[in-house]
């Protein structure tokens, strides 16, 4: 059942309004679209986080155009980009790595390109919001069949910074990439750190928090209420949570924070 | 004004980027699809909440698929289902009890069937994301014009435990269902309890609630703002609220309370 | 590219469940609307705030229906009403100034009418729910192409009373009219203001709010995250921001607190 309506997502730190914003400039330019907000919730300038929700979420969603924006840098020199990646899409947004993470996941980028053809933005672009004056356009213009290279010349994008984990016999030291709305800690670390550090494990087998023995579960059914688990969540990272309840409440972690993981 | 574009809701606690998660799965699979997110916002794991929304609110949603996840079960033997209504609807999610409220209001159950054909989830069921693994698939599908029996063998659903009110003559005890996002307490009584304990009442009547006296008024309006009110509200059931203020924080109750209200 | 689906927009102060309640009556009324929460999130009762948000994103919407609801008064003898613009809009709305600035915007009203024809209501009116029973359905049908005037008699609007800034040589007294979703304070004065008080200002001219110097910049970016400055936000206002912080929070300022701004 195909359908003839472009597909446009948005993800942003804007909260509600400013990305209802955005939306009203996309269906101005592309009346048929599908727009789908991912989040509107980012935690305010927080690129990981909205890199790792990209990631995770891109690859659930129609194949189109999906406009990321968690842009600290806006009104600096800064490149605002647009990118395809292998599975075609066209991701949209500030060149600050936030889009990295997300166009690996869908098979890795074919090219990008600068957005700076004023043919593609509004006739004004203010200094501080580009969401509405420069991402918005552009994405509603690629979903109406532009083709990128009219948007601007091909560039490099930049990286994303992001930390990792140190797995040795016995111990996992694991950053914290951000905390998710229920409160779980998602970690810098995977299966493979957990097998290097504790061999392979079973589901039940405690490891220690600090003082705290955690066990490595399945799922968060597999403890009681209010009982800390570790577990590899459906994106296949390693991550920290209670059961209906808030793990970073209950270790006083946050984003940033530095987890280190030991045997019993 | 008839439209080929199939109808599909979504309720949950997931905030709003996982239920986006859910709602790109559910255009992947019916990309004409008009989809409405009823609330993302429901209080985390509180099916009572979760199902006197759905109660209240998809009788004012056009005929379609309804999916209701609030599901602190996820990943014990607590199974997933789908309902038929007489209305005419579909409703998705996890057999606790969330359903069944709205089911019933929207004419009763027609059958109801387990989601367990593989060709209906997404390939890969994590343990922890049913909504995204489980219950945007079967939406999807469902909205497709799939019969509910291909997704599943037939069962009986769990009934949700709701509380109860007890009216005597000259006094209501009636727990809190749930606190709404004005603050207002969302009872279990509704009018027939208030005639039970009080007698026929007209609007202005003082009731006791503690030693504050709390009039019946038929709109937030009638009483100057910062004062408390009782009220049926507009799905016939008895709630506390202060005009332009928060009955909750005002009589310090929450969630799981019980009120006391007597003569003056 | 003309799209024949009938675009409606909602901006309310009532969360994420009623809103999409009121959606839900929209769609039974026109399935095929293009249906956008411009925001659920206005703070409760705040009409100013409302208003000020319509007025700055409604000329980025497509001309539509759009519905505006911030109604302290609901259930008091306000009135509902609806009124068209030049630029085409038909904005539906209670009767209490929140729809009046961004209808100016929208080059000024052609006509208003009351909504009071039953027809155009759900058969059962609250007391306390005008959004889902007057307000949406009076959308839906407009939406649908019924002339305005078959949903009430003409009336005349109430206006909005705004606050207006105070500039004298060397000295800017501006009321703070609403704090964004970043923390950030919208004033209530323009470039003119700025001008009539300080002259013709380059950016990075520091003025002093309190003890402490703030630049006027042209963009966040332009001062350090964490420091404050004064800028002409993207609709022409004046306002107080800190980059990548809250100039709320570090000034300890709120809706209806008044700004003094003085020469260094």
């Amino acid at each position: 059942m195909p359908s003839s309506r472009p597909f446009v997502s948005l993800t942003t730190d804007f909260g509600v309004a400013y990305s209802g914003i955005c939306a009203g400039v996309i269906y101005s330019i592309v009346p048929d679209a599908t727009l789908l907000v991912l989040s509107d919730q980012v935690t305010q300038y927080a690129i990981r986080e909205g890199a790792l929700l990209l990631r995770q979420g891109l690859p659930y969603l129609p194949v189109g155009v999906h406009v990321g924006i968690v842009d600290p840098g806006v009104g600096t020199p800064r490149q605002p980009i647009a990118l395809e990646t292998r599975r075609g899409d066209l991701l949209v947004g500030p060149d600050n790595g936030l889009l990295m993470p997300a166009a690996e996941r869908l098979g890795g980028i074919v090219r990008t390109h600068l957005l700076d053809n004023p043919d593609y933005r509004l006739p004004k672009v203010s200094t501080t919001f580009h969401g509405r004056d420069i991402f918005a356009p552009a994405a509603g213009h690629l979903a109406l069949g532009v083709d990128l290279a009219r948007l601007g010349p091909a560039t490099d994008p930049l990286p994303l910074d992001l930390p990792a984990a140190t797995a040795t016999p016995g111990r996992l030291i694991a950053p914290v990439l951000f905390v998710d709305g229920f409160g779980s800690l998602i970690l810098a670390a995977g299966h493979g750190d957990l097998v290097t550090a504790f061999g392979p494990l079973e589901y039940g087998t405690e490891l220690m928090i600090g003082d705290t023995p955690v066990p490595y579960q399945e799922a968060f059914g597999a403890v009681t209420p209010g009982e800390p688990l570790l577990w590899i969540d459906s994106s296949g990272t390693l991550g920290l949570a209670v059961n209906q309840g808030s793990a970073a409440r209950r270790f006083g972690l946050d984003t940033d924070s530095t987890l280190q993981i030991t045997t019993i």
